[in-house]
């Protein structure tokens, strides 16, 4: 047993330990004792450092490094075509379709065991993927892995500003600025692109999508020097940088008195921007872009629409490979509350649709997961499947901004499988967002998945360590969105935490309730927007009711919901393609889970399961505050197994927990009784 | 017509415009030609200043000055004694009754208009008081005047921080500070002391109750040679100034590692520390301290109570002649929402009142004029008539933090009154808390009143140029609480606006009418609190109901109150002497507009006015709204008679009112509609 199982937590899944178990450690040794990895890019470099300090560090023995030719056992990792060693398998597999990023993995001719691709990317994707199979025991007898990802786009958005705060963030500062410069020490960006490439992320954004003014220099001769390092540490993982920029650009840093879209030197102004750009980073990812959104400017400011803005940008990169993410976050942030008829939800839908096929081939449209905002509960997007035409991004939120901000322990993984699995209909039955978002659906070269990172400058990069569970899930997703939750966390529990079999399913319990405890006792069927507005933290029954946010329940005495029907109500329902507007369209085929976003119904309503609206309310925070605080308990029975500081980190964490959710329970509890005079049928404390 | 009247508000009341009308001025020039001010007093060339500029002004020609011996007619102003000219005065009046700041002004020996007084102070006071007499118009033929104030201490306390913000403060930032420092130029803080002088304030703190770091170093020789010069310039005008302090100074800046009371290396600190500020500050006023209150140090830290806290910081100021002024503002601020027994209303009466008798002469209790926190309706704190034994200070907050924090009309006067009418019945019938916290009742020598000023660096130095009226109301009452609401709003119409009979009744009605309004479609029957949390503007029915702040208003489907009767609540109504305390405890005799302050009943109980308690939270909403509406109308028929700027300025704010009016109006009938389930007798739009 190894109580130093993972020290602060900063090396993350990264966490090589030795490997005990004799047998398993012998059986690595003799495969692993000699590694060549052909080739000295930078990639390749990394892969070979990488490989290199894994076995080391998991075997207890450096390997010999091997040399050209090969000799006869060993690992022998490189790109197809460097050294005729790979000729017998380039003959098996069909190279184009591993594509820029595929790799396979072999145990071929007695002991040698090949890891290659048709690109260094590859080969450092297949290295991190031999790794993980020693730090989750896997046997490696006989390998026959060939991997290609489901999404060609892999993307982290952060939220970062240059006074080194993190909109959203809750785990410290920005790794990247400080004080409106970048940091001087990239010691840790470097660290913090490894843990990106080892989940083979392959782009990453560095700065918040509300650019601020210091941050739209970033794209200036100010600040490019220090943008070309750490694209290059990027680079060096074979991650591509991004950056989001200000629509307002042209006037705010350019000089220009107008930003129009259709203004010639605004589009010359941007073919500029651009032209720098690429001469500090060539390898630049492109632009984000949040536009006529929460108050940021857009083309609205001129009478333009999306494409209009959108393409106009892309116009400028294209030249240089470069790429426009167009967030789809667009609405009326200045709802008034007495307007029922006006539904924020349609808003992504009612704007991007009528605009199907007009964007460019370099544009893709980053759509959230959900129409309103990462809440606890909301439907997919209609957007996923609306759009036939266009190069989507699915947008997720790994920030833990309304499931407990990385205090409270929620694995999101198994919220975003639904969102993954959801069927879209938009060609049939099988047009999942996995489909649709990936671009397979209707044939598009582009297309991907992005998300919000949960990091910051704490010791353990995400306050939580247990929250390490979504980053790396994260990009297991991103790469595989048929992977389980289980088999995702399983994985992250083994090499975080070593293999253990005690601590193992203890943990692997604790996150995959832990989402569905967090909706018991937040938000009940998909309600929605109970919080603290500003912070979003902690629960506000009306904290949004009467709000400018178009963030509405409608609670009074008799009942609670949003009519989003298209018989009745605003008509959202009506966003989604048949079958699945017919399903939500009525309270009786809509899922309990979602009832209270689509439908206004009494607090006697009887749901599926069986109960009420208000019982059930009353049930599910009664239970799953008790819940919440039975972690403590699982938690406390592995505490032999985990490093002190994490046991102890981690403890504190979950008693907050335990003790909000109780907050959460009976304010919650409190409001409904108050508002609907029923009381509970177990007689339970409501105050 | 003048439609330069009060040019950008800077001048406020010492607007001393020219005197149109011939009788009237040339009534005043006969009597005001020569000017005789006896003394070279820095006060006294305050005076003789003051009524030069006044005169000259308002008559259109300077004053010649007389000399000794005086000449047959004119003015001659002095303190008694200081020349055989007062002998015959002297005779008249009991110059001990005036005391150190009573004054009189007489027309005396044909032409001859005597303004003397014991102390230059009070000279001072009656040459403003004779400036006012002609500013409104009044006859100046056979004047009598004798004038002692009401309270012994007339303050004003700062809420400024040395950062140069002003804690809830809604008229720029501090005149006093900025980045950390004394603002460099003292020339505003000079007309400031001026302007408090007219209304013969004699006290001011300068510092924010919450004592951060760096004001708490205002009590060190880092800061005290620049607290001199702020305090010789209230000196010219008779005021002493006051800091705030942090009771755990002794280890903050002092060094130790106890701020104890009881430890005498405490209080040989604070003595060394008294002995160190009235070196560079003879005149010190002394200290105001908010200890144990909202997150602030003080003596429950150490187990001592604040008698014990009070008394060692007294002792250390009494050598010197300082006051320690501590407030009564002590509650738990970490109660629990659930817990229906703890009262926050009860809590200043629960700590002092078993303190009566035990503190030093020269300390003052300060207690707000509520048990709550400045809200818009409340009752009386029942600490006045409570404390026998003790000497106290009323505390207002002329800012308006739950009033509309000027951006509303509110003239709080009429609010103030009530307060001051009070009749405690602590010695009987006439307890009034005007006798009580002026020290009259017990005989006490110390008392008086403070309050929160509403001033800050914009132009015309309150924001809204109507919120001028407060502030000058406050000084008017301080001297005199049996002034009607009236008569101080029509001073201070006619001294700010000039004499323009049309526009009086006008603003007059505005004035008089505008905290009715505001009640109206904000807080009804006492129940408080329904504000936004933190920055408190704007309607927020349950922004406070699950907080940790002890302000709660339990409503629920059934009805609203809380309940503080001694037989079925908290017991708070038995805080008050007989027959209050019997008039509060029964729904039935407990006025309408405290009902839910002292109450839990159903919306559907019948108040004294004969509707029920639901209609009139709808009634009094449409109505109030409706009546804020109409204050646009009321100014803008005055709009000629007006300033261009001031008439602009002013409109901006009662727009945005009325319009922020109909948000209060619709959110809480909305509210109480949703969870009544009853509906508006009038059928009038709830949403």
């Amino acid at each position: 047993m190894n109580t130093q199982s993972i020290d602060n937590g900063y090396d993350c899944w990264l966490n090589y330990k030795y490997i005990e178990e004799d047998r398993l450690r012998n059986s690595y040794v003799e495969s692993c004792a000699q590694i060549t990895v052909i080739g000295e890019s930078a990639v390749m470099q990394s892969a070979r450092r990488e490989l290199s300090l894994a076995l080391t560090s998991m075997l207890g023995k450096a390997p010999e490094s091997g040399s050209f030719p090969v000799s006869d056992s060993g690992i022998v990792a490189g790109t197809f075509g460097s050294s005729p060693v790979f000729d017998e398998l380039a003959r098996e597999y069909v190279i184009d379709e591993l594509g820029d990023e595929g790799y396979v993995i072999r145990a071929m001719d007695n002991d040698r065991l090949y890891l290659a691709a048709a690109t260094d990317k590859g080969v450092l994707y297949a290295v991190f993927h031999f790794i993980r199979l020693l730090q989750t025991g896997e046997s490696i007898e006989g390998l026959r892995v060939r991997q290609v990802p489901g999404n060609g786009l892999r993307m982290i958005n952060h939220w970062d500003n240059m006074d080194g705060s993190i909109e959203r963030g809750y785990a410290g500062n920005s790794i990247f600025y400080r004080d409106g410069e970048f940091v001087g020490d990239k010691g840790r960006i470097r660290d913090y692109a490894r843990l990106l490439a080892s989940g083979a992320i392959n782009a990453v954004s560095i700065n918040n999508v509300n650019v601020h003014q210091q941050e739209s220099k970033l794209i200036t001769k100010q600040f490019l020097p220090e943008v070309a390092i750490v694209a290059d540490i990027f680079g060096d993982y074979g991650i591509r940088l991004y950056l989001s920029v200000n629509f307002a650009s042209p006037i705010e840093i350019g000089g220009l008195d107008t930003a129009d879209p259709l203004a010639p030197e605004v589009s010359e102004w941007w073919m500029r921007a651009a032209r720098d750009i690429y001469r500090y980073v060539p390898d630049f990812g492109g632009f984000v872009v949040k536009a006529d959104s929460e108050f940021r400017p857009g083309p609205f400011t001129y009478g333009r629409n999306h494409a209009d803005g959108a393409n106009m940008i892309a116009d400028a990169l294209e030249p240089f490979g470069g790429e426009v993410i167009w967030r789809c976050f667009v609405y009326n942030c200045l709802q008034d509350w007495r307007d029922r008829k006006t539904d924020r939800a349609r808003a992504a839908y009612d704007h991007f649709t009528p605009l199907d096929g007009q964007f460019r081939d370099n544009v893709l449209l980053q759509i959230k997961n959900g129409p309103m905002d990462f809440q606890v509960r909301e439907p997919v997007s209609p957007l996923f499947g609306g759009l036939k035409r266009t190069n989507q991004l699915l947008e997720l939120q790994i920030t833990q901004e309304y499931t407990g901000q990385q205090r409270h322990l929620c694995y999101l993984v198994p919220q975003w499988k639904e969102v993954f699995d959801f069927d879209t209909h938009a060609r049939g039955q099988g047009s999942t967002v996995a489909e649709t978002a990936s671009g397979r659906l209707f044939g598009r070269k582009r297309g991907g998945i992005a998300a919000v990172t949960n990091i910051g400058d704490d010791a353990n990069w995400t306050g939580h360590v247990l929250a390490q569970a979504n980053w790396y899930g994260y990009s297991r997703l991103a790469w595989d969105a048929g992977l389980s939750s289980e088999q995702i966390a399983l994985e992250w529990i083994r090499m975080t935490f070593g293999q253990e079999p005690g601590l193992e399913s203890v943990i692997l319990e604790m996150l995959m309730s832990s989402y569905g405890i967090y909706e018991d006792y937040t938000a009940p069927l998909g309600v929605g927007w109970m919080v603290n507005p500003g912070h979003h933290y902690g629960p506000n029954v009306d904290g949004y009711e009467y709000s400018k946010w178009g963030t509405y329940h409608y609670a009074d005495c008799h009942g609670l919901g949003v009519d989003r029907s298209i018989r009745s109500g605003t008509g959202y329902a009506g966003q989604y393609h048949y079958p699945v507007a017919a399903t939500y369209e009525s309270p009786e085929s809509c899922p309990d889970e979602l009832l209270l976003f689509f439908h206004h119904v009494p607090y006697t309503h009887m749901l599926k399961s069986g109960k009420t609206v208000i019982q059930h309310i009353y049930d599910t925070h009664f239970g799953g505050a008790e819940r919440a605080a039975n972690l403590i308990a699982q938690w406390d029975s592995i505490a032999e197994k985990i490093d002190g500081q994490t046991y102890r980190e981690t403890r504190e964490r979950l008693v907050h927990q335990a003790e909000h959710a109780g907050e959460w329970r009976d304010l919650v509890n409190t409001y409904f009784y108050r508002k609907s005079g029923i009381a509970d049928e177990l007689g339970r404390l409501i105050y």
